[in-house]
């Protein structure tokens, strides 16, 4: 593989504190040519479908070969593997528990792996840690190996199939810094009809708009997002705010004809 | 120009989350070289006049031929035009609504170019792309072609003015980290006067001190900032929280002789 | 000495807000190749002994010759010294409050400087630069300097003694971002053994386990920590939450046999 970068990425629901750090002085002990960059630390604890949703949005902005790694993990400790997918465009890194599946959508996997713990801990010179921490101890070193161009066949064993990912239908995948929600509702919805969001036991007026500067200030607006997810905002407000609504919330959409 | 570095900065309103990690992955698309810096991503949402603030406390801390990208953007998609200002010390980016103002106060401007979305997408390679999200698809490659080398002039078209920051007196800018509070008062206060804060209807004594140990611990201080601007602290303690006081809100300061 | 890198960290109790990019600005006008890394700036503010831990925890995963420099300063502005303390492995730069203390414990110290800020700014090309923020003027330009491989022994004098640590004893340290909790509590709990943990008043049955996976989903375990400090947590649950625990505070673990 030809190394044209040595870009490494991290989305992980740690929250503040060191244990970011801490992934990446161990990738610079392994790769010290490597850059690393911060997705999001504030994924919603154990929330896969929050991580798979950041994942999946931000690779396509990113150059060729880099690495993402994600970690959102509820079941460190168990039996699930780690996984390294290779795609025509980039690499993820993860557990296996369908954080990478939403971000495989839009591109042909290469090859997916199962990452071995031992081998990577070997590989990368961190022989006799004891792999507590799986997000520094195996994803990190993982990454950073394959940033200097470690065949990532050599970290692990084929995997004909990854674990699929869980999505239960009329929730709140994310909200973004501006209160934004993002929903699991792919239905799309016509534009310029009147619908009712239905969250928390409140119906809330709203209409169908295709861009926010289609709606008045502090109107209540939903939008049939670019990445085919139907989103619930408020133009020049807090849509979140407005609703109390927060990631891995029920939210349902009807019609108010 | 000569390229001595290629760092850019980026001061935004869009709080955590991965549109941040959006424009460093297209910086290093067009960039690979780029060194990306946050400066703050938590400026109160459409906060121009603090946002600002920031823009102009810490141009001077950077090396030259640093590019600062600001975005703080509340006319986003109206026509209000996107700017790069080259100063004789670093370059700025940003949207034209005054957020770039007080950066230019303490330096001479060599240019001001409106900014052409079409040309920056074609020469950074990004045609297709629809620019919806302009600190991504605009302010970023933007930044990184700076750095790489490329004339600002070739960007777009020289402007003769940019619009002003519009700044209400007797109002609170910024918070910091400790509770410290930057106002928009600019009239110096004599050292050792005794004074009253109004604020929320409240009133609280307090004494002009040169600097904080001159203070007891605890004790309410307003003080002459070096940037010219009045603050309000507590030596040792949280004048935000003691106050309730956050960016934007009304402050005054009256003599209690 | 032999620069095989040019790695900063920085751990700090600034909280959000532009200072830290202030540090890293000042850090690139002295060293354009030193590489910055973000450990944490949540420490709660003048908690010398939160920001010890964490220093304790991080520098072992960094590479060689990593300077890793703590801010948490309540005497700043007093005559407490500045200082450099190199080791076997890495060198830590902070206030002579303790801070570095508790990072020193499993390493070999070298050498230990009292820096003299003003040899600092002027080695750093900063004359005239009042001092007035310690992080900015004097830390981080030391760092950079280091980094640069400019001997410690020619910005300050050597020191016999630094302070040291003072640690009450039943303290909560640190809450990491998932809840869990480290006290200062070194007496190793025998497994299996089953505790009340005493805090704020109330009294929580636990039970003393090896790790996580031992305890039930939602059970208050506590754990002798790898580090020789007793945790409190909860398994896939948050332990700071339900006792209502933050730094600071006191803590106690009884046998409730």
């Amino acid at each position: 593989m030809y190394v044209n970068n040595q870009f490494i990425t991290l989305t992980t629901d740690f929250g503040p504190g060191y244990y970011v750090a801490e992934m990446k002085g161990v990738i610079k002990r392994v790769n010290d040519k490597a850059e690393v960059f911060d997705v999001a630390h504030n994924v919603s604890r154990y929330n896969i479908v929050e991580g798979a949703f950041i994942l999946s949005r931000v690779w396509r902005h990113y150059p060729r070969n880099t690495v993402h790694v994600g970690v959102v993990d509820p079941r460190v400790g168990s039996e699930r593997k780690a996984l390294a997918v290779e795609t025509e465009y980039c690499t993820f890194i993860g557990p296996d528990n369908g954080l990478l599946r939403w971000a495989l959508k839009d591109q042909q996997t290469i090859r997916a792996i199962s990452l071995d713990s031992d081998v990577i801990k070997t590989r990368a010179g961190l022989d006799g840690v004891s792999a507590t921490f799986h997000g520094r101890d195996v994803f990190a070193p993982a990454a950073a190996l394959i940033t200097k161009g470690v065949d990532v066949d050599t970290l692990g064993m084929r995997l004909e199939d990854i674990e699929k990912l869980e999505v239960e239908e009329d929730r709140v995948i994310y909200v973004d810094g501006f209160g934004d929600i993002v929903t699991t509702i792919t239905k799309e919805i016509p534009l310029g009809s009147k619908v009712k969001v239905l969250h928390g036991g409140e119906r809330h007026d709203a209409v169908c708009v295709e861009k926010f500067s289609d709606a008045e200030p502090g109107e209540l607006i939903v939008l049939n997002g670019s990445h085919g997810l139907v989103e619930v905002d408020v133009n020049q407000g807090n849509a979140a705010e407005r609703l109390g609504a927060k990631s891995g919330d029920e939210i349902r959409i009807e019609n108010a004809g």
